[in-house]
């Protein structure tokens, strides 16, 4: 929530989303205490536990969960990415892990927005796909994600009553919660 | 270290994987002060920290970040699922959110092996290509990951010194540890 309160900039809407509109982040310092307090919470593996035991890994050192670097990557948008109306909220996508994030990487997110694509069967919103790539210090890409995201349109079209924004429409969501069209689910993509 | 110490079976090499073989792990129940500790981390967005605040949200109420979601399958996974030996090390692969993950759910995962794909390059290893389907307690899946893992050979073909295993490999990697084949990187796939 205090993070929240940073963001700087207007609300973004579907509306407001073009193809090809880039969002960079701020940095954040990946601390070799951050490393193993994440790994022994999600990712009990040595060679993200102990340096010694990752000398002979494939990792030849200390690395990061992929998790966890997403997870940091996701605390970067939040704080200082787009900021998509109603919030960042991922409905699927892909993401490669190219290089080991490790201890003192300091971590920053560039997006760009891939597609935008307004809902047939729902006026009031749509989806925005955006690719977010992660760097290190090196400017060395240490993860790309790409994911379709939830997007609220600024005015729901053919709703001729003013009120009914997307703020209101997000505050009188549909009885069951559905993240995902029937006819978007990727489930075993590949 | 301790989790690693806990699982049970055998290592399994890319030689004893097979399309269509699922394994099961046991059991998290995700606590409403998890879902607000994580995201408060990594994912600091009202739904996902307050229930009052997420009450409006497309949520309905409080809803664990979907990177939650994917990390406690990961801690699951290292737990108690298949146990690939050298570890479990993602390289890239496709996430879906089907449902959001309420405090209280207990989430278990079953994961199918979709593909084996020894390397042409590198006949030490190759890759195995999983599904892992995160259900709750209903039995509904919240979550579905497709990912393409490392996995490493018995014994290496080719390599007449016996004592060149996989585990020889891992402790003499390449001098630059590129975790994607060139030939296999997809960024930006949707």
């Amino acid at each position: 929530m205090t993070q929240q309160a940073k963001l700087n900039g207007e609300d973004l809407y579907l509306d407001d989303l073009q193809v090809g509109q880039r969002f960079a982040t701020g940095s954040h310092v990946m601390s070799e205490s951050e490393i193993k307090a994440f790994a022994a919470q999600f990712d009990p593996q040595p060679f993200h536990l102990d340096d010694a035991a990752a000398k002979p890994s494939i990792f030849r050192g200390l690395a990061a969960s992929g998790w966890h670097t997403a997870a940091v990557t996701m605390r970067l948008l939040v704080e200082s990415g787009p900021r998509i109306a109603g919030g960042l909220i991922g409905v699927h996508g892909h993401i490669t892990w190219l290089q080991p994030t490790r201890p003192g990487d300091v971590l920053t997110v560039e997006s760009e927005v891939l597609e935008v694509t307004p809902s047939s069967a729902k006026p009031d919103r749509g989806h925005v796909t955006m690719r977010s790539s992660t760097r290190n210090q090196r400017d060395e890409v240490v993860q790309v994600m790409s994911f379709k995201l939830l997007a609220t349109r600024r005015h729901a079209p053919g709703i001729p009553d003013g009120s009914k924004t997307i703020d209101g429409a997000l505050r009188s969501p549909p009885a069951a919660v559905a993240l995902v069209d029937d006819a978007t689910t990727h489930r075993s993509q590949e």
